[in-house]
């Protein structure tokens, strides 16, 4: 494989105003960063600009570890711009949370394996030990912490206690099944991907199959979202939806379900691992 | 055009026993009707079979004004089967109900004229004059019912006057933007097709594409369903989709919604005509 | 509705360089012109920047009449820049070639009519009468030139005498089935839009539904493209498919495939007409 | 998991008669055995029925070592009917080929692994050693047989002695990058399936990501297929497609079509397992 250039990633928003990228794009042109990716948005109801650049920093005259700097003092106040960069060598560090269901966790470790998740992956996590084979086959930590009504918050923490130890950065819910508490979820604010598997906002919570069934649905879906104090209502990342009929049965939804669920996590994974997932009012803006 | 043979059309459920539909092909057969379309399908949840046979009545022995009667006698009560027979020479009587956008209305009216749809459309019925010049220019009348919140009933009352003195068989609400009201329901059950600007049961009620952007979906739908006295909540027909991104506004929703809205409508409506949607339980068989 | 405001709009291309789109922007904005779409793309095996911006004209202190000199100047020059400018007050002017076939027609007229192309329609050329009457419905001139293998150069010719007569800008060849010759093609560079019944490559030339059917297909598309010297070989504009199964037959396919074909020829009318089609070495750039 | 009743499987077609159907359900129905699947096709043209009937054996009074004779005579002879039927009791023998790549691979053994494929596997067989840490990991025998110009022969005579050894059934093709001999083909009738990562027949034979890319297509496709002696043109079991733009690039063709290739290729080799699909003429009948 040839080698990879490194390159630095800005995902950034801010009021819009009037030659905003024109600063940045001039800004990385005169210090020769090579743009190599570009993609910007403007939402005109809100007056929002977003947008994410990749350059190359081969020839980039700023040293790397003061580009932040130079960004907050020269756009992040100026312009009241929020922004985060991120350097292409250094991959995120993802925990998988896992129940009994096998297929989300086997479509992500086969990717990861064949080379096409620029992402670390220290450790398995699930409340049962169904799947610790998996985590052994594939040479990944597992650890079970059992949760009862009674143990939750502890166990919650004994996880966050492993998370932060393993400098985990965020959290993919590959059908864990189980409501994460808001503690957790305020300390990874959108870090936390959940698949839900049905076409939200319809069927928000259990069942979501046979609630579909029930209702006489003609197309299924799947949602992944990060996942919010509020149930199944945070930013939706991604969704595709498959086609059924009235030979369909619960069963056969949830056998096409499956499907489904595991390419739209996937799909979600990897533009948040890819950094082009931005997170804004409940809403996010996914560049291509 | 390829003279079209004269068939019957038989839709027909009952609860499933071994030997149905073994005897009814029998019958078919041994009286000379020569089966151009059989589909069939089980619910075993429900233990209900679901039947659609369609035979060539050119030799068919027994003379048409007695094959319901035939039916009733050697199906109807012995298999409680609830059952219609169509036959291809009658054409089904539609109302078109319209409110000020045409986009769903001139579909219709383009598959009408080019003469893919077996119906008579013998009106239009509006509750604004805005869409009287499509009426015109397809030569079908149009009829204007002001509708207020304190004439609905008697409106409605004339409404159902004049489609019963021109035998109309179904109602399509191509965008009518009125809620029927119970009694006209009632009179017409599962024989209103409603198109919804959703992908039900997500966003109920009014402006679903507002709320679809407010949700930030990534995709948007439409549905075709029966109408019945529950809000967006009757049989579904049929639905499709449409990816959106973070690019769309709700403007533009509704710009994508609109090839859907019609394309999702005109083929519940062909299908309807067709004899080929068996309303059941508040869902739907939809044979292929 | 709400007045418009006047916009410019710009498509462009050249070989990329670092600060081009940092130029062209700092240009508009320093000129006063807010910027209301950009969109832009590299495509980095070519070499080469594509884009689209438009900007609104109310505040921009360059007249009207002078901003393509000053893109030729300090772009067009700089950059070796191929470039186009639109204005929104100014309508393209269209003419639609169809033949038998009313499904197209009747979607561009319906859209058109409902005030969404920004488009004018000055004439509907055909080799044959049927579809008069759509014309006359509509109020559009129809005129009629049936072709034969003896008349079709000097036809083509009378065709394009009249076309330009009427300053039409672009032709839509909705189901028009026939080959349209060289010397007009080469008059129209990119301005001829086809619908073509398959999903291309596959099936190029006559009978696709037939020879999809033949081939035992279990997806059968439509292809949008504009139309060049080699048969159904030009740059593709839009592309859609639906499902086909055992169950169907050329007829169902056909049926099938006019939504497809209508829809599909719609999105690419409305893409050109907006401005966001940039063909380049036998593709097209399309932006959202 | 509730225990499976032992079911017969028919999948029969002949020439189209009055009367079949009703015979075969009528035979079935005496002979007390409960039918729970049955879904029939008569494509016109050709004059043939289809069918796949299955029904419950728990009181089927006939002994299931007697039921492919009593077909045989009863039907098989009477209506010159090809069938064969099968038991849900002896799972098919399925032989897996790869070559480098993995996600196919990986794909099927994530869905066998979590019981969803009711087949059995002994054998992954490559021209290349470097998946066989795959085989080892789910424990099923990796079979190497490097291939070149000069062995291929005797390496697929070894091949075919090994498949036979192990009582293997039916192959499949899990992006194994060899164009397998005749002689194979013909050992293996419809009985080796292929994924060809295009929408056949558009792209057949090397590197169609690439000609799709260098054609500008809008949508990408793949195509599981039984493999006959032309190449790619064997009978089409599934295809799907997905939606790409100017933005895209080889590299992201071939990552977007990694997904399509995996599905596609596990719903065909699930339907050939559930002995849903019936090759007929170099077309597919794939039952729901």
């Amino acid at each position: 494989m040839e080698k990879q250039k490194q390159t630095a990633i800005l995902l950034a928003h801010c009021p819009d105003k009037q030659g905003i990228l024109a600063a940045m794009t001039n800004f990385i042109n005169v210090n020769k960063g090579n743009i190599v990716y570009l993609d910007q948005h403007v939402d005109y109801e809100q007056n929002t600009f977003f947008t994410r650049i990749e350059w190359d920093l081969t020839d980039f005259i700023i040293p790397k570890e003061k580009i932040i700097d130079y960004f907050h003092t020269l756009f992040g106040m100026t312009y009241e711009m929020d922004f985060n960069i991120y350097f292409s060598d250094v991959k995120p560090r993802m925990a998988i949370f896992v129940s009994k269901m096998s297929h989300c966790l086997f479509d992500i470790l086969s990717r990861y394996t064949a080379g096409e998740l620029n992402v670390e992956i220290p450790m398995i996590v699930s409340n049962h030990p169904d799947l610790k084979w998996v985590g052994d086959r594939f040479g990944i930590p597992f650890h079970v912490f059992p949760i009862t009504k009674e143990n939750k918050a502890e166990q919650e923490a004994a996880e966050m206690e492993l998370l932060k130890g393993e400098n985990v950065d965020f959290i993919v819910l590959a059908r864990y099944m189980q409501i994460i508490s808001e503690d957790m979820i305020r300390e990874y604010p959108n870090k936390i991907i959940n698949i839900h598997h049905s076409f939200l906002p319809a069927f928000v919570g259990a069942k979501p199959y046979h609630a579909a069934y029930e209702r006489g649905v003609k197309i299924i879906g799947a949602t992944s979202h990060y996942v919010t104090t509020e149930l199944d209502a945070g930013p939706i990342i991604e969704q595709d939806v498959v086609r059924v009929t009235h030979k369909d049965t619960v069963k056969s939804f949830i056998h096409k379900g499956r499907d489904l669920e595991q390419i739209v996590l996937s799909r979600a994974v990897e533009k948040h691992i890819d950094r082009k997932v931005l997170a804004y009012k409940n809403k996010t803006v996914v560049f291509a």
